[in-house]
Parts: C-alpha cells; structure tokens; sequence
C-alpha cells in the first residue's frame, strides 16, 4: 500500500469511500463541485493535508490529516484525524492500521505531541479500531451545525 | 467585554487560566518557553487564532479556534473551539456565552458548516455549558499521546 496525497483525479473514489455507510450515504454526494474546491483550499492551506492510501493502483482508503498548532499543555502542537476509511471491499486485511500508522508516523514528524479524533458515538466498529490503535475514548465530542 | 488575538504580555494571564482547573494544573507550566513559541506559530498559521476575551482591560476568558477546510460532507469547512476558558472568578455572569458566541460568529464568518470540540468525560460542568450553547454531544474524542 502507498500513500500520497489525493489529487483530483481521486475525487469520485474518495467520496465513494466516504458514502459507503448509512451515515456517509445522507451526507455525501458524487459529482458535487464542493469537493473539488475543498481540495483546492486543503491544497493551500498550511494545515490539513488529504491522503489516499493506494494499492495496486487503486484507492482503497483515505484520511485527512491537520496538523496545528496550540498553545495549551506548555504549547503543545495537535493532529487531528478526520474522514479515515477503507473501503468495504477491502476491510479486515490490517489496511486500516497500516493507514492509521501513517497517519501517526506524519503527526510524529511534525512533532505533534498528541493526536486526536471524534467519531460519531454510533460508529461502534470505529471506536473498537481507533482502541485496537491505542486511542483512548477520554473526551465526549461536540457538535454544532451552522448550516440546515 | 472585548475580544481580540493573544498578545506575548497575556500569556501568563492565559496560562493562569488554563491552570486553575484539576486537569490544567498537572498540565501547564507558568513560565515555560513553549507557550511563547507556540503564540508564533499561532500568529503565523492560516488556520489558528488564540482569541482573549477582556473587560476592563483584564484578561477574564480565552478561546483557540482553528478554521480548517474539510473534504467530507461535500466539502464543508470546519471550526474547532480549544482551550476555552473563563476566570474563576467570573464565572456564571454569562461571560462564557458571550466567549463561545464570539468563536460561532467568527466560524459563521469564515464559512464554516460546523463547529467541533472534544470536552474531557470528568468536566461534567463543561458539557452541561455546551449542551446549553446548542452543542450536541454527538461523538467519541478520541485521543493518542505521542510524548510522555
């Protein structure tokens, strides 16, 4: 497996990743156009990279990845997790802790003192995986939508 | 009550802040380096501010949000509220509201879809204060500690 960042070309796979459960299916939508302005804005920013796990050339997985800075715990710099999947077809062959392991081997070389992540409280096999990766469940994870 | 970015003269205000709690008093250090360096690169981001909130030209609250884009949800940008604090002493005049107000007018202001933040399950206090600004305690914070 490689991994790299995603380019527009990855697009679709991506989003079909991301729409591939009863949660990510309300929420996502192929061939809308905020998908490729958000690459365009992660692209530039300073802080958020979105990287594809690929295999046999194929994209099997993502995970979007921001790296900040903080000023608490003695200014302590945080990365944070967002949007990690593998797809279906593709699961329970160790891919997910490979691309989990990526995701701390790049927050350790940016020199994040911690990583952190919120997964929706129904995501039952995500929290036994995120365990499983030595994540500890410590923190009760708000939302607030600005949008309807 | 005003609220402007951190200046390098608040930081011990800021750092007293975090401090005055049983979770930030094991993890905060008046006077270590780190909290200077970390201003920096605060101030030198695209994605972070470290917001104070002051009245009668005291510091009294503080608040660090990132503004980050984001690929999932059809590419909805994202606001994360850090570090939110009011004085001990100032507490439950509706200070805090008026704090985690200002942190939702700027997420709206930057196009945000969404506001995140992840509370330690033992500040009970906190989650009855974010559940009364809307906030839905929807998800797991999950946390991994990359330094001892």
């Amino acid at each position: 497996m490689i991994f790299r960042d995603a380019e527009p070309a990855d697009i679709p796979y991506i989003v079909s990743l991301l729409a591939d459960d009863p949660l990510g299916a309300q929420r996502e939508r192929l061939g809308d156009q905020g998908y490729y302005t958000a690459l365009k804005e992660i692209d530039a920013s300073d802080s958020t990279r979105l990287i594809v796990a690929e295999e046999d050339g194929i994209v099997v997985g993502c995970l979007q990845l921001a790296i900040l800075p903080g000023f608490a715990r003695r200014g302590m710099r945080r990365a944070q997790f967002e949007s990690v999947r593998i797809a279906g077809s593709q699961r329970s062959k160790g891919l997910g802790a490979l691309l989990a392991a990526e995701g701390v081997r790049l927050a350790r070389e940016a020199g994040c003192g911690m990583i952190e992540l919120a997964s929706d409280a129904t995501r039952k096999d995500a929290h036994r995986f995120w365990e499983r990766q030595g994540f500890k469940a410590s923190h009760v994870g708000y939302k607030l939508m600005l949008t309807d």
